[in-house]
């Protein structure tokens, strides 16, 4: 495919001829909104690209041979951070840690779980108000009110939120409160909501589906990105296999693979990636030796208490730890091993 | 779980009393609209529930080990049809075949299909509006356009229609000229459009997700059932596995797995459950001999013309020697083999 | 690739003069042993066949695309039946049933199975002697007495036998007791084994391996046929799912997918396949539907004392009724539905 | 089940009695060789276990409830390392670093390959002599030839070799030259194989099966320590998933998970486990960072010239990076981290 990067100042008049050329040839050109100008997205000509790179406007002309052009990573081939909050960037580096209880149980569970990591040292708050429960009987969350329980906490302990979106209806509700909103493996290909995402203009964590593959996956980023929102970090979440002693089998070797192939950062979360406690550290020590971006963690207060994924959560001081034990490979890791660049540090 | 199944005259009054004596032994009652009384769904409860069963306005309790209690084999032992549009039903002997193109294409297209799929023997019309891409480059479909040209197909040959609903915002639009909703594989764990639909009176036919387990999907239909619109039909449409040569792996075995387990009909989709022209006709064959309750076909005027799915399309003609083929095999097959019931028709 | 049939009077020095002239275009050709006539398999040279069709002992040349030349469908574009045992064929019509217990347990066990499925009408008897079994602890069958004890049940029935062979160094002791090797799913690439079997003269059943591909199946057989040994009949088994009520996941769409593929006879296993007694009859009326040379059923005289797959077995009166049920079915189908061939019937 | 480990010295009579008494309660007990003293293996009895353990002879009784219960964690609770060939151990805080070619094609290659990988630090050389392919056209290997040649490899470097086993009528010829046996993952459930290898006493590379669940696998290893062969490495080489990027999926959570429930040595093949050369660096990394006890490497002196798996094979020179990574991790890393145990380092 192809992507016609237009300078920030080009004019609509100039977006209508490269519109019009790719026209002539049969391929209908696609306007994303971009902070550094607008992006023509197509099919590529079969007659080459040379009459559009040097129509007025048009800063560069890029072609790629993927379905998902404008996460590709043809179009950034070196490595950027990436802003997901005030002073948080991702990438280039900078480790994220996501951590928080997998659902807001209510206002003490949150604040207390808030507390503890950002104590050890963690970069975001996760936490669910809207749970995708496989059974309408099991809780479901706390909703709306959840997102307020995670404001009030955000406003206490200073971390950006994260909180997973299901529907379309309840955008507008939260886009007041989230810093980040999460997309979960069973909507990764929820076209409506992917759609709804990419209008919006706050950073999207793509959950890869549970047997979704690489390609798949990029092209639902693709869905948000061509809305506009271009702020959009992959989640590896681990797959459906065969095995039985975990709940997922946590795929690492698409933590390398996406990087080659796209330019959109990558966090893996080896709580639901692997059902097992005991395993949560072992694996993110290996996420991050093969490159991740940033980890999502559960943590609870009291994981035996939880009313969802206890047995995969952490407990805060075991968190503690485990944030030590990430602390202390950093500095064996680099951000790009190819050439010598800085060590990793969590992102704060 | 347990369902109380009150009388269709019963008063707010006996609901309440039922929910006080659940909540005294910590269950919590939900109450579900029904047309032949409301059903009040709930965890079992330890003590029993022989102080529910002698209350007034309880007809029945049911208590039953699956998770999904009011899709279970339990809430109605015999088999029975269910009313899909004005004199067409399915179940208790009537196949239905649905047929036409995957997309609506155009005016001309979904009315020549509608008219060969009639003179074929069809029982409704199919054909996707709304289109789950992908890829977000690739053609979308008609969208509401699509759904009024399904409309005037219905208008000229009087065959009841069925097509895609991919978002929430997109139901109250479509309501006025749909005959039934399919939800497709990719939002069979889309809970917030599962909930919607739960609030509809229109019959859902809700795809198996790519790599769903059984219980998965009946738990997705409860998600519907537990809204109170009770017209839900499974259909079987492949599951994802490492064959090549085929699109996907139709799983005929969940025939008369989920027969066994649930009262709700079963059809079978063998074109996009195998992806390839010649194999529609023998898997079809073969649905009808372990049970289903009918077919989803993709027939299109001209297959190699389509705009999605041409391989695995049937054109009219050869539509038509499929038909002849079912009607030939009908005859041999029983609704229910172990009872001396009557042999299967197709439903008209 | 290329098979080069010679004529059954063919001479040394023919053969050699194709295996030279294939040779100067860099093919290693590669001598078979056919009843009908050698088989020399190479790669196809890039500058055609037109010299070697028209050499002398040269029956016919044959390419295909496939890379499975031996059991490729050019091989025999027409269906023909096999012999499987004297007075026995399978294809073409003869619809073969397996049947007998998963493992020998005794000679009394072994006789009354024999005499059951007899009655009842089966075609063959199948045992289990050597057990394949997950943990080195579990009953291990009863090697070469069960074989023993299978050939004298088949002295007082009459019916050919088949059972597994798990090694090489099993296969001669069983050759002058057994009709028909098994080869099971955990077996299928057993390189070695399949070697060793392509150089007897006795058919061989080939399960499918599970999660094998049809090319990674249909290679495996070709193993068997390069060793000169050309009755090799394919049996779908199941395959491995995410679904955990089944045991395996029947995939009946391999029947029509082989039978477009391959001229080998196919069979279907669904006691394993489902795992499920109930789901025995529907699943057997399906893949015959579909297609299915056959079928391999586990009975057992009692089921619920079974040392292995009680769970799936039919007892000796529930397999009669299963035959009656079958039988009913067959005069609807056809072996070849495209022509005009007449319906199927049970091979005995 | 049950291990009762008996003293070095104990008596024919002392495990008689042992056997006996379990047989009173219903239970074989079976004997299995052992360096330090026969272990008798049994389901557990009913009663308990106390009469046995007081018996003479007897040194301990471990019941486990794991169905591979000589290879459990409660057979060995502590860490310990394991003899691969004289002054090469596998295990605490050993990382043993095998490489070479994917198959010996030529004397010139393996001795070429074998000087490579030496002077990069590898520990053992790998290379194949029997290869298992899909096709039974394609190159299988140079067989008891390739053997010989690995043999002439290690008189040259000094360094131990390992070579897969296809066949039980192969190993009497491999025995004399070869210091560890690989079962590739295809033969993962050959039993008849597992059985022999059982009865030798040189250590064996279990490879794991491409959808073997990890309890699946260990029973097959058990396989082989029932037999009285207890050096069995096992090794993780990727799944089969639905992912077409890579050849397999590598399931790197399987090393914390094996550690958990074996005392057996895990190492990692990122070679064939993602199928891609710039992946075996980051998954090699990745590996070792959740704890394998090595890593199993294709290296080939050409790789655009392998006979097969060239598109995997790092070259000479890039073995020579890959081991300065990996030696300058390995500090950072702990053989127990819960413990403060002694950093890791390559065993040679």
């Amino acid at each position: 495919m192809l992507v016609v990067r237009m300078e920030e100042r080009s004019l609509s008049l100039d977006m209508a001829r490269v519109c019009e050329i790719l026209e002539k040839q049969g391929c209908r050109g696609r306007m994303v909104p971009h902070p550094e100008g607008v992006c023509i997205v197509a099919e590529e000509p079969r007659e080459g690209t040379g009459e559009i790179a040097v129509l007025p406007g048009v800063r560069q002309v890029i072609c790629t041979g993927n379905s998902f052009p404008l996460g590709s990573r043809d179009m950034a081939p070196q490595k950027e951070s990436m802003e997901l909050a005030p002073n948080l960037r991702i990438g280039g580096g900078n480790v994220v840690v996501m951590a928080g209880p997998c659902a807001v149980e209510g206002r003490e569970q949150i604040l207390e779980a808030a507390r503890g990591v950002k104590a050890a040292g963690a970069s975001m708050l996760r936490g669910g108000a809207f749970k995708p429960r496989t059974n309408p009987y099991s809780f479901q969350g706390l909703g709306h009110e959840g997102v307020a329980l995670m404001a009030e906490a955000r406003a206490e302990t200073g971390l950006p939120i994260i909180t997973e979106v299901m529907g379309v209806e309840d955008i507008e509700g939260m886009l007041p409160h989230v810093d980040m909103f999460q997309v979960g493996a069973r909507n990764m290909q929820n076209f409506s909501l992917l759609k709804a995402l990419g209008r919006c203009r706050v950073p999207v964590l793509l959950k890869r589906g549970m047997t979704a593959t690489v390609d798949e996956w990029l092209q639902a980023a693709e869905y948000i990105l061509a809305g506009g929102n271009h702020r959009v970090v992959l989640c590896e979440r681990g797959i459906r296999s065969f095995e039985k002693r975990t709940r997922n089998t946590l795929d690492l070797s698409v933590v390398p693979l996406v990087k080659s192939l796209s330019h959109l950062p990558i966090i893996v979360d080896p709580s639901h990636g692997t059902g097992l406690r005991d395993l949560v550290l072992p694996m993110s020590l290996a996420a991050l030796s093969c490159g991740a971006d940033g980890l999502i963690v559960e943590v609870h207060p009291r994981p035996s208490e939880a009313l969802s994924d206890g047995a995969q959560s952490l407990d805060i001081p075991t968190f503690g730890d485990f944030m030590q034990r990430v602390e202390q490979l950093l500095p064996a890791l680099q951000a790009d091993p190819k050439e010598k660049t800085c060590p990793l540090k969590i992102a704060m």
